[in-house]
């Protein structure tokens, strides 16, 4: 299913190894995580340790193994692709119900006895995570061991750690200096009465330092450390990997540049008394164990994290600019597609990759796409994480529906959208799906709701006519999403399945997807997004008020739709939403792509 | 506000001897909370300390008493009862945000020095609630002292524990006996590896022990603890509470007796290596403390609360006779009042009460009102948590609305309903008022949601009409409903100022009242409230499906509706809910209440 998935007969002597590794150490389980040094979602090479060991390269997943038992937790998400790839390795596909990512917990509590231990590498797993794992399992006289990282011990050509330069996001596409960002951080820091602070979390470095890198496919991030005190900041980052300019730029900041090992001393260093500020979601288990008993702690999520999280108004401008772009290439690859499907050409899975990246590559600010595209014909489209790839893909032939999620990194901002095309002739059962599918996506985009509200509790709004028809979806409903930097960004999150928590209040200027989807295994798959940013919707005596602007400019395939399924109110929505798409990106396309985008926004009748 | 309220002179008084206490005991400050030893939401006499030193008779509020401040932390439904009775006490009214139901303790981390220490009686606080002081205060150097019972120190009146007798909640009415409650405990024990749990909470302790009491006002309960073993089970109680036939009766089922004082020496009695099964919030931080350090702790919710709040099929029905019971004597009262009004008798807010409870008391199993009734006109309505008092009522003259929120204890269930009368000349303000409020509760009593859902989750659902207006209310949406026993029942809620736990997933049998509302300041007040049960709405390929069953059965006054303002699919629910009640109270009822009955539920035109 992917070209990096390693042979069955590999990934069993691996295990077998992993397991030769707890004997000699005397344990009686390994926790093996999706997670690195810096908790990040996607992974340098160096650490993706669960997909060597297991062969399933989903994202997300946790191995466990025992001696008698390896199994692979995956959500709903990856449940096809995790059978495929697992199949016939020994480990059991363990599926993770929604609402309840960490199930593995109670198994291990469950499954392990009274005297038994278990090893998880305190160095790539969160506080918070470990805080969870020992409340389940210490009540019931399971040891962790934390020392060990038992998959380094058994993998001869681990990759290294990423070499690539970091290189410096500057004005006008980012218009808050390092400076300020750092003197807002510092005023953030002593209002929780800390002196210092620890970051790990990339997203935030990159944000804080106005820096962006490659270390990691799609997310223009690099692996390093931070650590600020209020008259004083350290980044621990290979030295390689800045260049001169770059030195000079950040010491007339006053950042002094450290080897990327010497995080965890300079911790250790800190004098007693220092009160520290970090985030049990974003530090590791190992740097908060390397604090001197002597200093303080406060915790609380990376003032950072909230920052970036509210686009500031100069940086929503050049969002919109950057949506208009976006959707220019998509008018021109949409209409190549539609020209070259009606002239018969046999188009892949892996064309539509190829031809929407060249599209986004050939507008103004343009990086990288922001994620792996994902074209998904019928039943691949029923996959929501699915991958074609040169072993495996689908010919885009007959009749059916062509589901294609893409995104781009551009200097101006991060897209992220998802659209549907009908292939051939289409059933009423694709119309009525899609359509229930849209009200959804529509119920979500035009509601209103209180500043500071909780965001995961909007989402049953978008699922209820969804829920109406007995019909739903495993995955959340919206993800935060950077600002040239990471398009999947905390805090807040749009998901029923979220463990929600008081850091996720929605404020101004945050920016989150909006993707209810539904997936006929085997059959076909539907997602519909937009990208959304909170705006003031005014104030009333009840409160402060909230409302999304739609940033994302592509029409929505009107083919697709069963009219007599939505109320006039819908309709007027989705007509003014296109007479936006034309008005706004109109101007930048030309020929074939002008054409297109007069006819897929025409008003419905 | 309330004959209970003290005079301004004693609570001064009061306040001060609590600084005097501070001093003696060389602690800076002291926290007291709405509570008892068994985390009760409303109070025996005996433990209503903060109402004692405040004044303030608000069934939710925390005092904090520092050298320099005294203030009380309410949320918005006290507060306009607050400000009132706080008024030259000297005690500063702390308005609690929506959402954030301990900012006292963000206060106190802020307001108090690192070296400092506050006081709060580990006797009445929950081992959850402790914690996250704890997790507040410790880092900033501020210490907890729980060994302190400062206002019983300077309380010499203070009320003995209650003395009413227990008896049995036999069958047909209780359907399941205490053997088989015992027996499906114990085994919810052992599938969490534990051979002890201690209970604390006292609708827990009814429940399993199928007893009843009258300790607390309005809440069918009695202060006990339990000790619960796998072959043996000890109810701690008063002696003289247990008469000779109760007595037998426990003894039957192997239940023995212990004073109530001897529950925390019982567990520090518990041998070595035994597994205890607590949850730290329903558990007190004392109680907690009382277990010998070589036990184990398994913290999990009380088997009890899940149990509980599934009521059976058996529970169920007799639940529906208990409704159309209550159904008829609303409809008694109601044909009485409009009669009343209409010869021009001269009624108050406190008739209302008196009627309502006669009404009631004709009707076959009632035992007691479930609450104190509220019956607010106009102004009055918009207190959410408003009660007339013969100090302070108003007449029921001239124009305007009626908010009537009131509940009967019966043996076969408890009831909890909240309607809306016109009076005289109502404008168009008021029923575009209680049309969107109506709105938003038929969105969540028609919804749809699948089975496990986080209770919360669904309250957006009943919010977005209210949301789309720029109009909201301040309380939770839905609580749960006890089985003849209180009238707040845990564990699920429909909130979005919920602290959303793991613990409030939606299962089958669940009763939750749907109560939205809108309040108007110095105007007028709106709520309307049905109980609803969850129901199997069948299982599709996307999961199982629940749907709330209406259980309430009395009429939503019509003369209060905007038609305008409901769609087609509105209006049919409105007209079914209404043949309903028609059908099921009809038989029940004659002459004026069968006239008003047949008028109210006519079908909108």
């Amino acid at each position: 299913m992917d070209t990096l998935a390693a042979p069955l007969a590999a990934v069993r002597d691996r295990i077998a190894r992993l397991r030769d590794a707890l004997d000699q150490h005397g344990v009686d389980a390994v926790l093996v995580p999706s997670s690195d040094p810096h908790l990040s979602e996607y992974l340098p090479e160096r650490w993706k340790a669960r997909e060597w060991l297991s062969g399933f390269t989903g994202s997300v997943g946790t191995l466990v193994v025992t001696r008698d038992h390896a199994g692979l937790w995956a959500d709903s998400r990856y449940w096809v692709q995790a059978e495929a790839q697992l199949a016939g390795t020994g480990i059991v596909l363990m599926k993770l119900s929604s609402g309840a990512g960490t199930q593995y917990i109670d198994w291990l509590a469950t499954h392990l006895h009274p005297g038994q231990s278990l090893a998880v590498d305190g160095q790539v797993v969160g506080l918070a995570f470990l805080r969870a794992l020992r409340t389940a399992l210490e009540p019931r006289g399971i040891r962790l061991r934390t020392d060990l990282d038992l998959p380094g011990q058994i993998w001869p050509d681990r990759p290294a750690r990423p070499t690539p330069p970091v290189y410096e996001h500057r004005a006008p596409q980012a218009p808050l200096g390092r400076d300020a960002k750092l003197e807002a951080l510092r005023h953030a820091m002593q209002d929780r009465g800390a002196q210092w602070h620890v970051l790990s979390t990339l997203d935030d470095i990159a944000y804080l330092f106005n820096l962006r890198g490659a270390d990691v496919s799609y997310n223009p991030v690099f692996v390093a450390h931070a650590l600020v005190g209020l008259a004083e900041v350290t980044l621990f980052i290979d030295p390689g990997k800045v260049g001169p300019h770059v030195q000079q730029a950040l010491a007339a900041d006053g950042v002094t540049l450290a080897p990327y090992e010497e995080a965890a001393r300079a911790l250790s260093a800190l004098p007693p008394g220092a009160t520290v500020l970090i985030d049990p979601r974003r530090v590791t288990h190992a740097l908060r164990e390397a604090l001197p008993a002597g200093v303080q702690v406060v915790e609380a999520t990376n003032p950072t994290t909230l920052a970036k999280s509210r686009k500031t108004e100069a940086e929503a401008g050049f969002i919109r600019e950057t949506m208009a772009e976006d959707g220019a290439a998509l008018a021109e690859f949409f209409a190549w597609l539609e020209h070259a499907l009606a002239r018969g050409e046999r188009l892949t899975e892996l064309d539509i990759d190829t031809r929407i990246t060249e599209a986004r590559a050939r507008r103004e600010g343009f990086v990288s796409p922001s994620f792996a595209t994902i074209a998904g014909f019928n039943a691949n489209g029923a996959m929501p994480h699915y991958r074609a790839t040169p072993q495996s893909h689908a010919v885009i032939e007959g009749s059916g529906l062509l589901l294609i999620d893409s995104g781009g990194q551009y200097l101006g901002g991060t897209t992220d959208i998802t659209r549907v095309v009908p292939i051939g002739a289409i059933t009423a059962e694709h119309r009525r799906d899609f359509t229930l599918v849209l009200k959804a996506m529509m119920a979500l985009s035009r509601a209103r709701f209180p500043r500071g509200l909780r965001s995961p509790l909007l989402d049953a709004i978008a699922r209820a006519p969804l829920w109406a028809e007995g019909l739903d979806y495993g995955h959340g409903t919206g993800h935060g999403v950077g600002y040239f930097l990471n398009v999947h960004e905390g805090p807040q999150v749009l998901s029923v399945h979220a463990a929600a928590d008081a850091h996720t209040a929605m404020e101004p200027g945050m920016i989150t997807s909006i993707e209810p989807g539904l997936y006929r295994p085997g059959q076909w798959g539907i997602r519909i997004e937009n990208l959304a940013m909170n705006v003031d919707a005014g104030r009333t005596e009840f409160g402060e008020w909230l409302a999304f602007e739609t940033l994302t400019l592509c029409p929505i395939d009107t083919r697709c739709i069963d009219p007599s399924l939505l109320r006039a109110d819908e309709r007027e929505w989705l007509d003014a939403y296109h007479a936006t798409v034309r008005e706004r990106v109109g101007p930048r396309v030309s020929g074939d792509a002008a054409d297109w985008l007069a006819e897929r926004t025409r008003p419905l009748v």
